[in-house]
């Protein structure tokens, strides 16, 4: 058995499942790392979100990570305003993205819908701070399986602290399991041979064992390596195979965007392969 | 356990193994539907053999499929001074293709090494006319999980068709286990959603039941659909954690070779990148 997530906007809703198509949380919407970004934030100028959105969008987007962790800033302000701008310029659902408690809090305020919320792990803490507004703003939530600041290394380990988590967050908080995302953690393939082969133990023994959705920052797999781009590639389509349904990822890509659709096709996703077909003749159309 | 098959010309030996990187078998030397092509090769003119097989070797081949089958030929002669010729320019193991029985025995005959030989069906008049070679010749074979004229459309069925293979294979003709590779069938997926998750359970159980490799021809699945490169490109991926361990493929195809040396990075089967590294400084040099 295998649970289905239902994300809202106002006026559109998103089902991430194991038999759905592939959910793509377009993640550029974030200053971390982007000096004229954060520059324009921190004075108030947010017109750069406009022009990320609409890029996202245009990539294929099913969702919109949306960060606006800015140093020397109001994050919570910051992020509500964020949120706000977003929801009159798309009707994608959000994925709201903070490490700030007050940031997450007042983003989920100001958001029409049902959002998810990006992220916990399974340090206590964390899930004491972000679970009761994940209840209260009925939104779904995105949760590592790590705990202190320590990565396991071994699936066993990380279906452990999932459990954890599954437990904690259904019965202490009263959070509907489907509502619950894990992220299998992919490492860099770059840093050990093996590590990608683990992720995909992770994400194989969470469809199996809990029939949970997952999503993971896809490109973590191809850190400093080269050709960054055709390993996220071909990333995708085995993790997919695996049983993740969504990821976090720069939607600007089309080799990883169409890598995606193609493997919605071959995996029984795209009955007939009507939204292959169809995307095919909207790209000659365009040409 | 999984077994490894081992390949070889007169002075170079490729193994293919699950825990190797995936043996990609170059397919163009072959005049089916190139009437110019055929015309040479009734006319006795073999030149554009040499241009292909120098297109295979530089897209990355390490085996390369030898097909003569013209008609209105003499396909015993024109294979084994095919092959013969091939051999000349390149030091890669050949897969020698061909329905007509005399035609294999001459080229058998004409070959320096261990030969794949291409293939042989669940029927038993065809296992009886090409088993006795491949066992004389010291070859290793390509088996089609099917009988009759019907494909089998369960994995079940392949599956049963596969013992029956290996049964007759290793016990009525004495060939050894390793030396037999199983073709898990690709179907298009254009004509059904579902051929290509009956083909990758197949896969999987081929290794985890019997621990044979496996080769399939990777273009089928896309025969009918637009965006043919990049459906392959996301297929071998998905095969290849599967289980599949090796595929018959136009290497010309830089999008679908560069997917799988990527899978072969994602899976563990290039220890520390260093082919894809290496793939990478090379191609950078080029330019």
């Amino acid at each position: 058995m295998t649970y289905e997530t239902v994300l809202r906007s106002a006026t559109k809703e998103v089902v991430i499942g194991h038999d759905r198509p592939f959910c793509l949380i377009g993640e550029r919407i974030n200053p971390t790392g982007r000096k004229i970004f954060q520059e324009q934030l921190r004075n108030g100028d947010l017109s750069a979100i406009e022009r990320d959105v609409a890029a996202q969008v245009a990539g294929g987007a099913d969702v919109l990570d949306v960060n606006m962790g800015v140093p020397l800033t109001d994050e919570a302000d910051l992020l509500s305003r964020a949120i706000k701008l977003v929801q009159e310029r798309t009707d994608l659902p959000i994925c709201i993205d903070s490490s700030v408690i007050e940031a997450l809090e007042a983003g989920l305020a100001a958001y029409q819908g049902r959002a998810l919320v990006n992220s916990i792990t399974a340090e206590d803490d964390r899930m004491e701070a972000v679970l009761p507004l994940v209840k209260k703003y009925d939104a779904a939530v995105i949760a590592l399986p790590n705990d202190a600041d320590e990565i396991p290394m071994e699936s066993d380990k990380r279906l452990e602290l999932v459990k954890k988590i599954v437990e904690v967050a259904t019965k202490e908080y009263g959070i509907a399991i489907e509502n619950i995302l894990i992220d299998p953690l992919a490492m860099p393939i770059g840093a050990d041979s093996s590590y990608v082969q683990t992720t995909l133990t992770t994400i194989r023994r969470i469809r199996d064992e809990f029939g949970l959705n997952m999503t993971c920052g896809a490109s973590n797999v191809s850190f400093g390596m080269p050709g960054r781009h055709v390993l996220g590639a071909a990333f995708l389509p085995i993790a997919m195979a695996a049983g993740l349904t969504s990821a976090i990822m720069d939607t600007r890509t089309p080799e990883i965007v169409e890598a995606v659709k193609a493997a919605d096709l071959l995996l029984g996703h795209d009955e007939w392969g009507s939204a292959w077909i169809a995307a095919h003749r909207a790209k000659l159309a365009a040409t």
